[in-house]
């Protein structure tokens, strides 16, 4: 299923890594968060670190190289004695880390993150501050007393989440896949009659999932939410045993993992005939929606965007029924930078994936959440998720 | 599908924790390891913290106490003034942590490490310092100066996962249904014919996962390995879309999680009347893996355990075969303590759950694993994984 990301891309994203380092007067940084470590060599094990050094010819442009294997220790035989750029992982993942790494030098060897310190070069080397834990910060000080160059230790946070927040090609690509299996496994639940009377909550969600995973999802972005009747106006409702009638809101939040990406949409249906309010409410999330995408454009803040849907809902009078953020970063995560919400720091920027996802909660009754995912490009807000956002009435 | 772990237990497993911080000197502990917190308080959500304070007579023995909600700030308005052990989530589970730790005083308040902390008695106060990042030991650490009672942090290692490798009545339970929630989904997929000649090791992963689903796991305990033929060879192989074949080994190797618990088991099959040589393999590993079970008794290291099958497959002449440790503890993780294995720190004590799996590897040609999880009881260890470890022929 899964496919490594393009050579040609991750050594793109090292480089784009290290014009922070030199901003942040920084010689090398040691990662080890793993998605970060996906992110910036394709690698999809459990166990790895990488070690980006600042200036590093051998690893910047176009000089293309294949790189072998070395075991721990053996680590400088073949070396110029200049620090170079590595990855390292642990001997149950040489085959694996060969092919999706193959232009990095590669070191075998445990734990992972001491032994790449060892061969970082002196100065000031970066670490992760909110992957690294108290107790392996204190291995990693002592190792760095021990390494030949003395190398400086220095907390950072958030340097290749701040750079994972705008997608490549190959990014938004592998979304527009994720988003796509979503959608054909909803049209064929759909299709299918899955969505109908008697059927339960949990059965609506397994089904949703395996048409997902039959399809080409890894797994499910997320645990699948589906809510019906009076629990969908729960926002974040886990499936249960309850029984989809006549008349209710059917709410179904979920998405698709593929190549490591997350879709992530909302569509809101209902069983029967829609009753005057259930009518009016979607209408009112409906319209907020649009608002919202219309309002993700390049310059705008992520409060800027949140208030767009944010006041449409509240002109309606059900402004406190909107209980949560409007929209996120999806990617390799399924909630990452930026943030569109009420206190949002975040600006949009061309080709950040965000979620667009107003919502009203009437507790008792329902609830109706409409979301997409998409792109954000020079002329507006692209979906990528393209099942109809019109009511359906099932 | 998840249900709380009684209000006895984990009150019980706070009194063993309590044992734990008086010989380290601890005058409270704040845990922030998710597991670990559920372990202690039933909580399955995604955001919590806990502070167990040694000296409380309120949470200690059979004092039993309902226990109600405050938010963040009016924490100390009903209180004596005595530190208490107490819980803090977000207020997206407001309702779900009433249900789940009905007997301990609830804050509602972000971030919940900082808010309990807030809170803390004098003296010293342990910290998880493999589950704290350096960036929330910061935050933590300028919090602790600021608190009242001026608490000193001190960080600690394996207090909570120490207990948890020795399983109560209601955690053996949960194992037990787990296992069995496995055992029933591989024998409904080998009665549907789902084990079968070009079907690909992907469909078959696919169908067994949905078959724990539909039988009540919340998830498979792991990704689900099924490797045919050669591919039996690799220890933890990916399913792909290679075809089963007749003469192939197909190993499977997985785990359905029931109420938060792991089970893990591995059965490996043959397609159509074995070879020789794979009649001989299986049988070699066959005798190993009860050699294993056999061994694993109240006392034995797990270095003992890990030598009991080792030394058969070695005298086989197969030990460089045999590429990982013997076993594991199963509970809230499918990976946990004790350790059996050549190196393993561990010993053995009658209620630990751990697995049983020696393996052989040829590679090229294909390999066979046996898994079992059980628990270790006075008359030796008890298979909790029913299906039967005879050669399937299918």
């Amino acid at each position: 299923m899964t496919g490594p990301a393009p050579a040609a891309a991750t050594r793109a994203r090292r480089d784009r890594l290290r014009g922070l380092l030199c901003t942040a007067g920084l010689d090398a940084l040691l990662l080890t968060d793993l998605i970060n470590i996906r992110y910036l060599t394709g690698f999809t094990g459990s166990n790895a670190a990488l070690l980006v050094v600042a200036d590093d010819p051998e690893d910047s442009g176009d000089t293309a190289e294949e790189a072998g294997d070395m075991t721990d220790g053996a680590a400088t035989t073949a070396d110029t004695g200049r620090p170079r750029t590595r990855f390292c992982t642990d001997g149950r993942y040489t085959t694996q880390s060969a092919a999706e790494v193959p232009d990095l030098p590669r070191l075998i060897g445990r734990p992972c993150d001491r032994a790449l310190l060892a061969l970082a070069p002196g100065g000031s080397v970066g670490f992760e501050a909110r992957s690294v834990s108290v107790a392996d910060h204190a291995a990693l000080s002592a190792a760095a007393g021990e390494a030949a160059a003395k190398p400086e230790l220095v907390p950072t946070v958030d340097l290749v989440e701040q750079l994972r927040a705008v997608k490549d090609a190959a990014e938004i690509d592998a979304l527009r896949r994720a988003c796509e299996v979503a959608d054909r496994a909803l049209a064929e639940l759909i299709e299918a009659g899955g969505i109908r009377p008697g059927r339960s909550e949990r059965e609506v969600g397994l089904d949703l999932d395996q048409r997902m995973r039959v399809l080409g999802a890894s797994d499910p972005s997320f645990e699948t939410i589906v809510a019906a009747g009076a629990n969908s106006a729960i926002p974040h409702h886990r499936p249960t045993g309850a029984e989809l009638a006549v008349g209710d809101f059917v709410k179904l939040d979920f998405g698709a993992t593929v190549d490591g990406y997350h879709s992530d949409m909302t569509r809101t249906l209902v069983l029967g005939p829609p009753a005057d309010w259930q009518f009016d409410v979607y209408r009112l999330v409906h319209v907020a929606q649009a608002a919202g995408r219309d309002a993700a454009v390049i310059g705008a803040s992520g409060a800027q965007v949140d208030a767009a849907a944010r006041d449409v809902i509240a002109e309606a009078g059900l402004g406190a029924e909107f209980s949560h953020g409007l929209g996120h970063g999806v990617g390799l995560q399924v909630h990452e930078a930026p943030s569109l919400a009420r206190e949002s720091p975040s600006t949009m920027a061309q080709d950040m994936c965000v979620t667009v996802e107003p919502g009203v909660y009437l507790p008792g009754r329902g609830g109706v959440r409409i979301e997409d995912s998409g792109v954000i490009r020079p002329d507006g807000y692209h979906v990528l998720t393209l099942t109809s956002r019109e009511l359906c009435v099932l």
